[in-house]
């Protein structure tokens, strides 16, 4: 079934890719008021698409933030039924001066596709609706039942995301979900994702006075918020990259030799590594780099600033100080416990005096993970093996879903990652690229993983749904 | 002399305070280029208002940045030569949305006027030169020659004055300068300025990675720039606030008891001056607050910022930061060797493998100061003692005039800091105030001190002019 949908996904590549390149035009950054335009462009633009591919119900989902596309073809009873998910926002694009073209102006060049978004996952996510389309297009009909889900808040930690499921609890219902989102773990051989990290995250800031002074009158005697905030921040982790905050990680669970076999198998180069990002080697030494980036948890400063920023120099004291925090968590790690202990660390070592007042908080998510014997895991290995010859290596992403969380907590279902994405493509800096040869082989793996799926049933799933505390 | 010189001013006294509220509308921010219009604006109102006053020789007087503005009047032989001091330029208004009203549209409230630089120092600068405008007005001559130098980089360190001096030697000798910069030492008694701290300054960049990652790829294995940055500024102190950078105030003067003794006599509220600002003691318990502010140098962080700043989340992990740092210097310190202890310690402290780049580094000046029996120093006590009632307290400043340090080296004459402004004004901070009573107080004082002056011969400042290298 699926070779008619290859040749016909094949000869449509070109005009699959304008399209692609259309939506990567607009601006969809999920986290940014301003760009509420943007959003709402790709958002339309995809529910049009949809509706032009023959899917039912298609429609945006509404949880209270930014809706979901949602669109649906069920008719194929018996058969497994998946939710295959995306994701239409992408991440700021500052600093835009970093930038070689455009970030909302794709370009094509040496075989990649340069624009935010196009590898985190506007790329895999527009390979996944096409191949779904081409299946109506050609045969009238998906070997398997489809939930097309693509939300809207992945890149702004999915904060309206459980009302949505919460809203829609029997329209979701599905036996697995494939995720378009969650990167390769290696440019040179398959691999397919079975779990990632848990996120969490604070803003918080910092005030040592009412207001700024002239650091000729106040100093020398007065507290310097910036001075605080350095002076914070430097408790968090020890000169080697060990986090200090007691506790944190108290109830991640006990990695396993067979853990620690399994990130080991995986051929790492940490010299690459380095090399791909022109970075410096940080981290508890008592594990690997893998270990360190895929199943330890960390505190990460994703921005601090204060004082005077413009050009030239400007004598003031500071008052406020601010920084944003995430914290990727390792599996077992409970998200709220995790946010709870790093605030404690906060308010134990802050000076006397000084004012902390956590002003953003998320509600986080704990680190998902797929059972090694899924059909969903299984199939789509046979399919790797098929396409490229060799079996594909089950990773742990270092990054995190929050869909993978809360579909497996309210909806039952585990969730693999077969996205296209490779692990050097620049997502969330500036220069992010898609590489063309994935959107190319992506338009024949998708057809077959669906057709794979097609020879499955439903009960064949069963085993693998968790319950559900309604 | 001075009475009918007084009786003028207080006749023109709304006029000359629309003037002043005509300089304040003119955003002139020398350190930031795009206000070179409101710089320019502020330049050519004051070259008109000395031609209109019957100044001479009036003309912008250039050094390669933004020119200072000239004029003089020579007329009185054998009569001591004043250089008449004041600034045009202001510092930057962000943050703006904590003003109350905007900071270029001045304003007046409970007998306040409120604008960026009303007390630094547009509002002493205008009373000195309508002051010396005033003479001439009435009398047709000042009772001593006069040169008025009205500076255009003073909120950005000065940093072509040097050349500029140097291009106009002849033109700029005098026995002795009279400064309007330079705020008093209290809001109840009256106060004269004998010296400051010198300053000196440098930004700089740490990089860690060639580019940021995303945090869920590289976080945990990767340096991250504002870790290292919160790591490095944190070992500038400690934490009770002493300076930790190894010789840097090795060739500070001995602080004298007599010196300790002056900076007691000054009554000082320490309770006020934190109320003031709302703000923590800090700094080296072995000093008083006092001391601490005006005869011991500090290492203050003016700015410091890195990674994402704007709304919502970002998981990226920064591969820059960046710092502004500015240095206070007691008497005694060089500048230079000040910046080079500082710039030896970041490079000693920074972890192995990050990138630290000093971007900017001012040339700096020493902390100047004025002989206790000057006969400035003794014309303006006299002055203050007969208008107030009160002989005035010799007073250092916390704060740094570029102008005197650079004149005394250059031009051999001290200078005497006979500004209106008052230590509570937030100056170099939102909502900058001067009082109007200053103002009327300023237009009795001045002429005072001029006539004051005019009863000396050149001869009597002779033995206080230092020799210069030339």
């Amino acid at each position: 079934m699926s070779e008619a949908v290859i040749t016909h996904l094949v000869s449509q590549r070109n005009a699959i890719l304008e399209r692609l390149k259309a939506l990567l035009r607009m601006p969809s950054i999920s986290t940014d008021p301003q760009f509420g335009g943007g959003m709402r462009d790709a958002r339309e633009f995809l529910l049009g698409r949809l509706r032009d591919l023959g899917l039912k119900n298609v429609q945006a989902m509404d949880g209270g933030g930014h809706p979901a596309v949602f669109a649906e073809w069920t008719g194929a009873p018996g058969k497994p039924t998946l939710i295959v998910y995306g994701h239409y926002d992408v991440q700021p694009a500052d600093p835009l001066e970093l930038w070689e073209t455009p970030p909302f102006e794709p370009t094509e060049r040496d075989g990649r596709l340069y624009a935010r978004g196009a590898s985190d996952v506007k790329g895999s996510t527009t390979v996944a609706l096409e191949s779904i389309g081409a299946f109506l297009t050609t045969a009238g009909a998906l070997p398997c039942n489809v939930k097309l889900f693509i939300e809207g808040e992945e890149e702004s930690g999915s904060p309206s995301l459980r009302t949505l499921v919460d809203r829609n609890r029997d329209k979701l219902q599905a036996d697995a979900m494939l995720s378009a989102d969650g990167a390769r773990g290696s440019t040179t051989f398959p691999t397919v994702g079975i779990g990632g990290r848990g996120l969490a995250g604070l803003e918080f800031t910092l005030r040592t006075a009412a207001k700024d002074g002239h650091s000729g009158r106040y100093g020398g005697a007065t507290r310097n918020a910036l001075v605080e905030m350095a002076a914070l921040i430097a408790t968090l982790h020890d000169h080697e990259g060990r986090i200090q905050v007691k506790g944190f990680a108290d109830d991640a669970a006990p990695i396993t030799n067979d853990a620690r076999a399994a990130a080991a198998a995986l051929s790492f180069d940490e010299r690459q590594f380095y090399t791909d990002i022109g970075g410096l080697e940080w981290g508890d030494p008592a594990y690997t780099v893998r270990e360190r980036t895929t199943i330890r948890p960390t505190i990460e400063l994703n921005g601090m600033w204060g004082g005077y920023t413009g050009p030239g120099s400007k004598t003031v004291l500071p008052s406020e100080a601010r920084a944003k925090i995430t914290m990727r968590l390792a599996p077992g790690m409970d998200p709220h416990r995790a946010g709870q202990t790093l605030r404690e660390h906060l308010q134990s070592h802050v000076s006397p005096g000084v004012k902390l007042t956590v002003t953003t908080e998320k509600a986080g998510t704990p680190a998902p993970t797929m059972p090694e014997d899924h059909p969903l895991l299984l199939a789509a290995s046979r399919v790797l093996e098929r396409l490229r010859g060799q079996k594909p290596v089950p990773i742990r992403s270092g990054g995190t879903l929050p869909v993978s969380a809360i579909f497996r907590e309210m909806l039952g279902i585990d969730t693999l990652a077969f996205g296209l994405a490779m692990p050097d493509e620049d997502v969330h800096a500036p220069n992010e690229f898609f590489r063309l040869s994935s959107f190319d082989e992506g338009l024949r793996s998708w057809p077959m993983l669906l057709s794979e799926i097609g020879k499955l049933s439903a009960a064949d799933f069963a085993p693998f749904r968790h319950s559900v505390p309604r």
